[in-house]
Parts: structure tokens; C-alpha cells; sequence
């Protein structure tokens, strides 16, 4: 890694750890937000209720007027762009899910003290900015350029190696037509959490590509070698497993919890009768999901699927449940178009990422 | 009280617990959502930064033109109005600094199993609608009331007993020129997980007194005694205590944490040399900050106020401390106009309410 070791530097990693969750855990649950799951009503998640997954700390940023992006490593011309240069280029919107590569970590056992995910780090909205591809060709990529890597202003230490926030493509994925430079999110200047004044969005994958604050882009002759990329966000089986890099999401789905909660445990109460179970299904790299099914105690049937409302957003779906008194388990899964299926327990990752395993409501109906 | 017991009643509480955390409570954690303490720089809290706390789901509601709020109880004419009625009363706009009662709980040894916040739970903001007392004066009250219960539209259950969340005020203090029937935050319709499209907000108290979905208003010939009223939101030595309410929010202050951090532990690494140090203070009742003094490894100094910027809003403060090489603890402590000051250490409650002990920051200075 191209990073400095910092003075905290220890060799030894955090444990795996089973049972109750540590106050660092519980720290960064506090700082970063999860969706409410009775948002998933939302098309479009409201301001203020998307997911948050922030590494470091919110750059404080008071006006986009002076952002700079810098282009720099193996291009033909180095530039240094403003945002109202970016704006000038061809614009376009996308409506994108994203999903933080951890979502699920903590229901796993053991399991890697970081953001103990259960369910909520998934939402979906519409950025719009310049396909990153106009800028790439204003530079002009030399005929070595292999990787693009993009940093933030956010900075600060993991594992001992003090970074800015960095994150890389390979070129054909950077110069395809969704990547996009977004600084407007749901028809409005980015909020600060979620990178204002500019911010990379890489549709179809985990939300660890999608970098904020961005404003630094280096293209490099050989891959990128940053603690974000090599350092975590791989799937590993077992420490020094070299691993697999998580790219896209993986197909999930999820269902508003019906009837009402306790406030402490989040069991639900519904009353019996008919009632309209709604969620969302969703799939990485522009996969559509083709199949919801719906599991009453353990008996499968398929839920009604809305329209697709986009390439790269989540998918909603409906299925009546005839409530009858008692104690029951509700859980959904999705397939994709690829044939992918939600497993209904978690697979294990030495990191937490990429759990898709089935949510599972219990339920008690009067 | 005068809720109905629910199905799922058990007569024993939780226990207080020690050390490692709760599923239920990591849960709660990604539910809700603390200010990252970098945000206190911004005098308003922006959209989807500021803390919440939602004690059941967040209603869905569409569309504003149909939310009616009804008026009854001990008043001569019963009301059922619409926002656009609550619209042409007069409007006032005040800037409010809320906190959840519970912040700091999870500082607490032992610590009541809730919401485990540590610092996070307080933010600003501007909240725009009509003085509740223009309602009142309309319905008029009774000879005999003596409270007014708020009902929200996000009903669950807590302890067994299933309710409406409610809340009351003495009629005095509804009448108060500054407790508002709010529509608007921040210049914008209210978000769904602040109350759209219509909330209470009553400055200078802890935030649970600031019904969010309000669609009840019932004047009372007694105290009121639902559960959010009477069976949590007390200060309470021991189980049985019958208490003291939680009414108006505690003196207390926070800083931004100074450097870079470390991505699990939040650990800050600053280099040497001058460090502008920028938090917030506050108090509540109407009652203004007096003095924040900055301790460095347990030497005190006094910090520049910022100018007041509102009779219910947090105050910046600022000092520059002249950073050296090794680990120091910064401490900053509020005192307010009334004499009260901060607590070095955290005093006891059994619900873990009104916690206003110092945040403790620890520095390693390069």
C-alpha cells in the first residue's frame, strides 16, 4: 500500500468476537445511520433517512464554489477542474440502490468488530452529475493506464495506515456511461454526509466504490494498492486469505415489518386478518431481481413484483399474508435474473461483507 | 395510566446491565441516529444530520392536505382542524436547540438497557408554524383544565402497555408564547422522521416533550398519565422511585473532536502546534450559557463564547490550545446563567435521563 504507517501502528488485529457488541461497536452504530425499515415505503429515500456508512469524519465544507478535482498520474494532461467546469459537461441522472458492502455483518458468528450492520444499510436515490468518462477524455488516458483511483477529503486511520479515502476502478469500468461525478442527490445540492459538494456514484456495486468528497483522481499503470482497496472490502475466508475484492452487490431483499413494535425488542404485534406485507428487492451490477418469494412458517409463494423503476434501483413487491392468531416467522427472498438466490442463513466472511442471507420477522398476531 | 395492557405484558423490567452491549441495543443504535460530533460546526443542523429518536415506526404519510388535528377533552368548542387552518394562524419561527433525554445513557455504569447514546443525541434547528396557545384560545378552555396531552400518529408498545405515544404539558406552560405547532424545519416541509406534516416543539425541554405526527390534542381535568408520561421520562434514584419528570434540558456542552480518526476506535491524532478547539454549549428553560471553560490534562481555561444566536439555541465556543507531542484528555464544561455547571463524572438515573457529564476527548499529538 502506497500509505503511510501511523504511530498508533499495531500488528495485531481485532478478534473475532461472538455474543454481546463492544462500546466501539455500538460507537459507530450511533454515528452511522441505518434506513428505518418502515422506509422502505419510500421510492426514493427521504433526506436524512438514506444510509450513512462514514469512515472518518463529514469534511466541513462551506462552499462548493472553490472544490477542486484534481486529474492527474498517467494522463495526456493533468487538469485541475471546479465544479462548474463539471457541470458543463453532459449531465445525466441515475436512480441507484446503494448498499453498504457490510450490511448484514451483524448477524454473523462470529464476527468482525466493525459497523454491526442488521438490515438497514441499503437505500436508494437520484444523482446526477457528469459521466465520469467526459473528464477521463478531456485528460486522455496514456496507453498504460490500467486502474483509476479516486480520493476524498476525508482522512484518517485503520489498521494503523493513515489515508485519505481512496477507491479504484479498472478503466473499463470508470469510462463506462454510469459511472457518474454527482453533485445533486434527489434534485438537490448533496447533503454534507453524503459528500457535498461532489462525489463519485458507481451504480450496481457496494457503496464503498461510490467515494465522497471527491477530489482527487490519479489513473494509474497498475492496480491500486490503498488500504480500502486491498486492506478491506475483500472476502476472506480466513486471515491472510488473499481473498476475493467485493464489487457488486449481491441480490437481497428486505420487508417493511407489518402491524407495530415494542419500542426495546422491535417485536411486532398484528392484528389477524388480511394483511399487506410490502418490501423491496434488489440486485448488483445492473442484474434485475426476477423473483420474490415470501415464506409463512416456512411455506414459499411469490409476491406480486412492481414495475422496474430502474436499472440500478431496488424493485418493490406485495403479497397478501391471511394473519391468524399465534406466532409466526415472515421471511422473503429474491432472485435474480442470473438465477442468484438469497441463501436463508448467513454465509460466513471474515470481514462481514456481502451477507444477502434473509431477514426474518417474528411476528405475533391477536 | 390509562393505556391498555398488551398481550405480550411481562412484570418484570430489564435489568441494569454492565460492560458489552445488547443486540436490542445495537439495533436501537442504527434505528436512531446521533449528530457526528464534526456537525456541531454547523449552527443548523442539516437535513438528515440532525438526532432522532423514534420510539415506534416512522408513520407513512403521503400527503399533508388531509392530516386533521382533532381538539378535545375540557374545552368548550371541540376542533377538528386542517394544517392549512393552522397555517393561517399566526406563524413564528424559533431556532431550537433539542436534545434527547436520554443522551449520554450509555456513559452510565450500570446503564438502563435503551437507546445507547453517548454524546450524540442533541442538534439545532429552525422550526416555523403557529404558537399552540392560538389553537387553544380558539377551542377555549375549561375552568377546570389543568393539562394538555399530545398524541402522535406512530403507535407501539413499551413495557408491556400498548399506546399512542402522548406526552402533556401543565396548562401554563402550553399557553407560553414559544410552543409551537411546527409544519416547517429549517425552511422546508418537515422530513417523515420529524414529524411530517405536523409536530409540537417545545423549546428548552429535552425532546421527547416535542410530540412528532400530531394528530390529538385532548385538554385535561387532571395530570396525564400515559406511559411515555408517567412510566418512563422520570428521574428516578431506584425502581419504585416515584420520581421527578424530565422537564427542561441540563447545562452541558461538546466539542468537535480535534485531528484525524481512527475508523473503529475514533482514537484522534492531531499534529503539534496550534489547534483551533470550536464545540457548542447549552442549556434549557429559556436559560443562557454563561461561561465555557477547556480543560487541558485537567488545567482549566476559559473559552470566547460565541454571540447568543437565539433564547432556546446552542452557543459556539472556541479556544486555541497550543498542542505539544504525547496523549492529553480535553474536557470542555458549560455553566449557565442560573449558576448550574456540568458535572465532571456522571450522576446516577435509573432510566439513564439527563446525563450532562463531560465528554472526555483523547489525543495523541504528533
Amino acid at each position: 500500500m502506497t500509505t503511510s504507517a501511523h504511530p498508533f501502528f499495531r500488528p495485531e488485529k481485532r478478534p473475532h468476537i461472538e455474543g454481546d457488541f463492544k462500546r466501539e461497536e455500538v460507537a459507530l452504530a450511533n454515528r452511522n445511520s441505518g434506513l428505518p425499515l418502515e422506509a422502505l415505503r419510500y421510492d426514493l429515500t427521504p433526506a436524512g433517512l438514506h444510509y450513512l456508512l462514514i469512515h472518518f469524519d463529514i469534511p466541513y465544507v462551506t462552499s462548493a464554489a472553490n472544490w477542486r478535482v484534481k486529474v492527474g498520474g498517467r494522463v495526456r494532461v493533468p487538469l485541475e477542474v471546479s465544479l462548474a467546469e463539471i457541470r458543463q459537461l453532459p449531465q445525466k441522472t441515475v436512480r441507484v440502490t446503494l448498499e453498504c458492502a457490510g450490511n448484514g455483518r451483524a448477524k454473523l458468528t462470529p464476527r468482525w468488530q466493525s459497523q454491526p450492520w442488521e438490515h438497514g444499510a441499503v437505500s436508494t436515490a437520484e444523482w446526477t452529475g457528469a459521466p465520469l468518462h467526459y473528464l477521463l477524455d478531456r485528460a486522455g488516458l496514456a496507453p498504460d493506464a490500467v486502474e483509476v483511483a479516486f480520493f476524498g477529503a476525508d482522512r484518517g486511520f485503520d489498521a494503523g495506515i493513515e489515508h485519505d479515502y481512496g477507491r479504484s476502478l479498472t478503466v473499463d469500468v470508470a469510462m463506462s456511461d454510469d459511472v457518474i461525478l454527482a453533485h445533486t442527490m434527489n434534485g438537490e445540492p448533496l447533503l454534507p454526509q453524503h459528500g457535498f459538494p461532489l462525489r463519485l456514484v458507481v451504480p450496481g456495486w457496494y457503496g464503498m466504490a461510490s467515494v465522497k468528497w471527491l477530489n482527487r483522481i490519479e489513473v494509474l499503470d497498475r492496480p491500486f494498492d490503498g488500504y480500502q482497496q486491498v486492506g478491506t472490502y475483500v472476502y476472506r475466508q480466513y486471515s491472510g486469505d488473499p481473498g476475493t475484492p467485493v464489487t457488486h452487490i449481491r441480490v437481497k431483499s428486505l420487508m417493511v415489518p407489518p402491524g407495530i413494535p415494542d419500542w426495546y425488542t422491535r417485536r411486532r404485534l398484528v392484528d389477524r386478518g388480511p394483511v399487506e406485507l410490502f418490501g423491496r428487492a434488489w440486485s448488483g451490477g445492473g442484474v434485475q431481481v426476477a423473483k420474490v418469494e415470501v415464506g409463512i412458517d416456512g411455506e414459499w409463494q411469490e409476491a406480486t413484483l412492481e414495475p422496474v423503476s430502474g436499472r440500478y434501483a431496488w424493485r418493490g413487491w406485495r403479497f397478501t399474508w391471511d394473519a391468524q392468531p399465534g406466532e409466526h416467522e415472515l421471511v422473503c427472498r429474491a432472485t435474480d435474473e442470473n438465477g442468484n438466490v438469497q441463501p436463508l442463513d448467513p454465509v460466513w466472511d471474515s470481514g462481514g461483507f456481502g451477507n444477502n442471507a434473509v431477514q426474518r420477522v417474528l411476528v405475533t398476531v391477536r
